[in-house]
């Protein structure tokens, strides 16, 4: 890992076309005063200044409120911890046993919500024996209406601990609220933080202060960028062990739940070292499609593939039409390891 | 207001147009276990079950992971303390001394973060005179970047209060976490919940559990829906004071921070009986659509607007260019006036 | 109108942090290929190279293909005839007698499609009555589905120009294939470019080549930039006569047909001279929310309305449930004249 | 292929909680009127009719447009010829010697622009021996400026006939006027509709009275539904050589050119028989991005994959960033090949 050296953050500052010199000399002024050094080209329409200083005291959008400039354009990216720059190679996260990036696949398959023991139990038994090397299960449930099923609570956590340490598996659950991070804490190998909390910067610097790894979930209407930027706050608190997941967004399709983005993985690839795993369950909401995304998602290189699967989906509390069979999920992973051969992963 | 008397929701569960006879006896016999009375009609093509019963045991979710069901169609609102049918008069909150909804304008200005005692006096002075009733600022701050700046925390909550007294205006302030709430509830007349944490139910139940109103935001991804379903969430821990916020939505235009969604101002009017502003400051990002975006508003029947105003916005920071000049803030005032004479509101 | 001097594009080119000598040395050449005066600018991290030249000969998508290459940063706007720039003031395009923009409104109302002279002879009548200055109808129909109702083709034209001239009122109606552009001209004052071929290029340059003015509606994915590089298609073959039209674009929203974005509004204004309406009935598709969204256009500054009106929605061929009846559109008119007196508009 | 049994198309059209016994008396008055069966099922709390009868006399938007009514729910798919229930089997579309569908992958591959014979011939030498089977590239090119290199028109057809003919590949390319179809049927094997054309209904009939296969993108904002219903316009119009091409939709996601929706591949072949295939040049816009998807494509079940390619991407006259140099395009044939053979596909 290399020594912090993005301290400097370039910007171009393009003024407006009739801009006076009144104008541009106010701008200059204020780059100065922000004790920056502006790099002024006069062209024979419009003045653009090239700024680069220290990042702590630039603020683009305060530039941009001044009169006479037409747009700000910050060249460097706003993540430093995250970037590929500041870790050339990919990173691997451990949890628990089970190594994930770098070539090692997560495999994290479970119930959306913990119900029961003996369900639970019934799904640990079938995904292990069909390849899974991490176990899910939501304790604690963000639902859309109050009067939804709410989950299980310390309850759900402990029988998720003792049925994954029964099939020697990892286990992953939903932390919510930042006062709930000591009690997972104490059950869970790995933090899930969900898309509708993905800016819930309070309990990113929670998990943050841990040093339990995080699966960290793309916000339903979050760039690539926006993810990585949650990731740095989590980073940023010192615990570096994130695992990013692209779950889908929101767009005007309306025959899936979401729109999964399966470029997202090249593309977080390309600006950072951490790992990305992929979500086919949430992303389209529809149980026939997930067997094929996710296949594509290991061609793709994503570190792992997370999937709900549930012993009798049309009796599960939560999710029902988005989990797969026992039989189907083992199904599913023996054409998984093949794609895995061809790109060179294994789990 | 009305008897609770929407415990009956009733749904459509359409088949498949090749369902067995089997597959249907099965759907038929699950709808009964959970103590529910199906009608059957037996199409030329497919078969169509009407469900009516206790909506606590339905889990439509649930019904459509059956082998044989194309789709669960629910047909009534999932929710109830926020609809229409359930105050069919519109409701007014009580804001300090200020009224919202039913006619009343809740004018809210003020800078997006409080920065000093100097600056917020001056800005309070601006806007009260130009016609403002309620003053904002921010104390905490969720910023994309852990890098920028995070707010002056509660010695900007008790600059706010002291401002707000001794301008007398009643003042809105954000928190986002739920351990906060204490803090704020302190301070502040009114809560302000932050798009990016409208899913962030925790929160919604601790300020549902105070007596102080809330300005719940619309989340980036969320439908108007969603966002009566997370007021649903205040309402339903008993306090009743909630003020819906529309502040733009992700979109693919690259022009402006946010797409306004308007026509969510007749759309919420018509689902629901709580009052319903307008933030054109952040649905926009550009000081130059505030007005016309704020007169739109008041044109289309909101109960206020909500608009950020500084006196320095290139040295605001955060989000200046969002921000209007109090001088522009009082002209537009003039004009607000006038649309709201038009559309029968006053402030 | 000035003289067209924005023949020289500035372009600024952002290489990678670890660009070598050789890769700034070839992307500098290649830049002088062209034609053109590279300006470099060496800073600790990166190199920026600013380019100034005929902008004929500039390919930013071919720059941002050599290696070493981060970002082509264009600085300036694609278009040029549409621009605020080439007209500092508001241009005005006359349709028959009526004036839009600069502050007259178009008040465009009239059925989805013409079914018969009775029907639209009774619209035609009580829209005039209730203040409407222009005529719509449609004779050719572009319907998602080749099995609904197509239009009545030139006996509607026949129809739409005969009522028409009876009640006093130019006529619009929607062209949808090169080959009818001169059919519809025969019978039309004003083209309509439906969303779905807002960059059908080749309708574009036909009725660019004709001299009746053109209502160009905004494609469903269509950015405010792009409408105005479609626009530029029609200006460049000589017709100046173009009014822009928002009518809503696509978004994850499923309670309305479209997304209205009306601060395309005031956002068109900066950018261009060129008048813009707006179509609350397409935007929303529902019939309860085209009042307040109409009221809201005209607060906004938009130089018009566009209005489905047909006297028996439910008998409508299409479209129905985004039509408003007769009366309900005399009433609306009454206040539509209010917010117009506040913003300085008449019709 | 069956017989058109889909004549009959259910609706349910769901009262208002408050419609009087008048309002249901008027729709049932008007359902009857249509010629069609009313099924009433009267709730507690509502009424739901269900009506079965002759499409071609429902209107739904009619219905909707009556007073008491809430919501009026097609229960079937609008489109019948492009419908899995109208072949059971996947379709197999012949291009040359070429088929696609039902395990055969269609590798298309070439330049945006034909530019000349030369360059051409040079990429298609090299895209041959790497496995492609189809070669493509644009002679009329929808350019969102006017001012951008619109093609070399029937000069370029010319050139494509040539050289495909040369190196055994049949040739595809755009068509994007009606007018131009008889010129390009006289030299190309297969028409390209591209995305901003896929709801230019004369151009999609004009094209279905033709017998030469078609490539139908799927439009920037169009949903798979919307894709299929275009498809059954070339169907409607008895040309039944229609291949899908998936290429992303617009999204707020800013760092990729458009999303690619890869879910629509199984989500298609559930719904339809029509082979569907993926293009990752347009989709993600960026090089980098490209070989990634066109794995992930082919994993997911995709009849093939369409890639741009030139041998000097930085002197390409359109979409230089998109395209793969030769090399690059053959290595990444060698793990298509691979992944191909997983899935039981070949080409």
């Amino acid at each position: 890992m290399g020594v912090l050296t993005l301290r400097l953050t370039p910007m171009i500052i393009v003024l407006k076309p009739n801009a006076t010199q009144q104008e541009i000399d106010h701008v200059l002024d204020r780059v100065r005063e922000l004790g920056l050094k502006p790099h002024v080209s006069q062209g024979e329409h419009r003045t653009i200044i090239g700024v680069i200083g220290d990042e702590t005291k630039l603020h683009p959008q305060s530039l941009q409120a001044i009169v006479g400039v037409e747009q700000v354009l910050p060249i460097m990216k706003p993540f430093k911890l995250a970037s590929r720059e500041w870790n050339k190679s990919d990173s691997i996260v451990q949890v628990g046993k089970v190594k994930i990036g770098a070539g090692y696949l997560a495999m994290i398959a479970g119930p959306c919500a913990i119900e029961s023991r003996e369900v639970l139990e019934e799904i640990a038994a079938a995904i292990k024996k069909a390849g899974a090397n991490i176990l899910r299960g939501g304790a604690f449930k963000p639902r859309t209406s109050p009067y939804a099923f709410q989950g299980m609570g310390e309850e759900g956590l402990r029988i998720l601990r003792e049925v994954g340490d029964k099939h020697d598996m990892p286990v992953v659950t939903e932390v919510m609220d930042p006062r709930q991070v000591p009690l997972v804490e104490k059950y869970a190998d790995m933090f899930q933080i969900g898309a509708r909390n993905m800016q819930n910067f309070d309990l990113l610097k929670e998990v943050g202060q841990t040093r339990k790894a995080v699966l960290l979930k793309r916000g339903m209407a979050a760039t690539v960028k926006d993810l990585l930027m949650s990731a740095e706050y989590v980073l940023s608190e010192g615990n570096s062990a994130v695992v990013l997941c692209e779950r889908g967004v929101r767009s005007f399709e309306e025959s899936t739940r979401n729109m999964l983005d399966l470029a997202a993985v090249p593309n977080v690839k390309g600006l950072s070292h951490l790992p990305i795993i992929v979500d086919p369950s949430h992303a389209t909401g529809r149980r026939d499609l997930i067997p094929s995304m996710a296949l594509a998602s290991v061609a793709s290189g994503a570190d792992g593939v997370h999937i709900e699967v549930h012993s009798c989906p049309e009796k599960a509390l939560s999710d029902g039409p988005q989990a797969l069979l026992p039989n189907a999920y083992a199904e599913l992973m023996l054409q998984v390891r093949k794609i895995a051969d061809v790109v060179g992963k294994s789990y």
